[in-house]
């Protein structure tokens, strides 16, 4: 272990600009800087070594209505090792190294060293707390509910289905290629599932899966897929929205049509992000960890070694690889 | 009194059919019909006198969207009479003088009576519930936010423009006229209020009248005043949704752009009617009678005598004359 004060090699994976569409690996760069193993002086910040960083779609970012963050700053959500007093941490970092955190805050001791420690970067991570976030507190389901997820495939959908499972709920997902659908219904447990990307029309689609219509519908996509399950929604349904990708890249955001059943059926829209929701961690852990210990989640991930194969990874995301999957047993 | 059993004169206003656009005299007939003053035996249905009838916008009804309801029976919401005991009820019932009730758990006995009975179908009933509900439940409102009303000058948008300013907030409306604009500002205690149909973008208006953001808009009119305002809120920002009244008479609603906000901002918007809500009625009383009675809400009716003058009553709502208005002291 190094010592107080010594300066050591920190890697640093960069944005070279703001990016449209999806990244490739020419929008980073590398940068080989040093970093002194001490905390400055007066200050409260706390120095980390990243032993798991994530990769996550998320952090691409998203140019125009955010102007000022840059891609680099959406990179880092990762699970990091407290130097010094050897306390694991997990929380928001770089893609480094090292990272000297100024924003403690952010920053979590683990307790629970009996999980696998790269979990604290997906399942007990952004992916987890962003599942349990809209699909437990904000739709509040109750058992025998219908529940909708698109994406279903990534990390995020596939945990909602997981969640929506143990708590005796109806899930159908829609992910984009046969493939995965496939996967979905055979291996996460997923009651249904159709490839949106071969679906004439949304709107039948969803009346097919879905004969008595959505009660919990968690949103990861927007657009034209928001539009049809509107039409498809139950009585005082709840839709979460963790995001709308589908939209991001567009000029202009496509034109939702069906809000009228806002007030047909009572329905309530609600976005929120993960970052709002890190006092419900406790919680979220009191939910998930037996289910971990007794096995009903598993998560498997797909690590790659160094944060100079970082940019890789990610651009391996866009092209539809996944990096993390959970798998039902 | 008439006596137990006895056959009185019943006049009736029904619709003829479904109605496109605003709703013409010609859409409606008379029909005098008898009826026995007295309940059919081993039923638990009530026979109740209506002393006052509602005339609200709602009545005209939504055609392509409810198909299975006439408009006919949008028209009753009314304080009535219980007949036979002698308590004063509320509560839905029909345009017609007398109205034998099935739905008797839609009946309420009017507890406090030392308020004027009209106030039950206006401020005490569809168009009061409707604001508390909106505005005081679905949105939690705070000292010191800003709330956005529109349209504002209606029954429903004047009485949560005065439940916000009871409240200690910041209340901006929408009307569609400079005179109504102006009693907006001079009578009923807005602090701000602009004519929508004189901005040229709706943004900039909004922009103008919130430099701060909107934390609360209580909605009734959808389409570009929704879209606009989902650039305007503030994060954790609450949108209540009684209606969209500038989508009702499209062949196809317009499509609303701004919906990323949403994830952007946190934002939650929920609709809701008023039928959902009756179980509130209680604490609605609570908050209002208090007001009522100290004199800071005084409701002014505008009454029309017997139902023959209810077709031509609902017309002119729909001209532009409001029928109800309540005014600040």
């Amino acid at each position: 272990m190094a010592g107080d004060g010594e300066e050591v090699r920190n890697k640093q994976v960069l944005a070279r600009d703001y990016i449209d569409g999806n990244p490739k690996e020419t929008d980073m760069y590398f940068n080989t800087s040093s970093i002194s193993l001490k905390v400055p002086e007066g200050t409260k910040e706390v120095l980390v070594k990243n032993l798991y960083l994530s990769c996550d779609p998320y952090m691409r970012g998203i140019k125009p209505k955010i102007p000022d963050r840059l891609f680099y700053s959406f990179a880092p959500h990762s699970p990091i090792v407290g130097y010094g007093k050897g306390d694991f941490v997990w929380g928001v970092t770089k893609w480094e190294e090292y990272s000297l955190i100024t924003m403690t805050e952010s920053l979590f001791k683990i307790q629970h060293t009996d999980v696998p420690l790269p979990y604290y970067t997906g399942l007990l991570d952004m992916p987890g707390m962003t599942a349990y976030a809209g699909f437990y507190e904000l739709c509040s389901p109750k058992k025998g509910e219908y529940v909708f997820v698109s994406p279903a495939f990534g990390a995020v959908g596939q945990l909602v289905g997981k969640l929506a499972k143990l708590m005796g709920c109806y899930v159908v997902g829609s992910a984009g290629s046969k493939e995965k659908v496939d996967i979905l219904k055979s291996k996460f447990g997923f009651d249904d599932a159709f490839n949106y990307k071969e679906e004439h029309d949304l709107d039948v689609a969803l009346k097919r899966c879905f004969p008595e219509g959505i009660d919990i519908y968690f949103d990861n996509v927007g657009g034209k897929m928001l539009d049809a399950v509107l039409l498809n929604m139950r009585f005082h349904g709840r839709i979460a929205v963790a995001g709308m990708i589908s939209q991001y890249n567009l000029d202009q955001p496509e034109g939702i049509r069906n809000l009228l059943s806002l007030v047909y059926k009572r329905i309530r829209i609600e976005g929120f992000t993960v970052y709002d929701c890190y006092h419900l961690f406790p919680n979220f852990l009191d939910l998930v960890l037996p289910y971990i210990w007794e096995g009903k989640i598993v998560y498997v991930e797909d690590i790659a070694e160094g944060v100079e194969n970082g940019p890789a990874a990610l651009v391996r995301i866009f092209s539809g690889h996944r990096l993390t999957m959970s798998e039902s047993k």
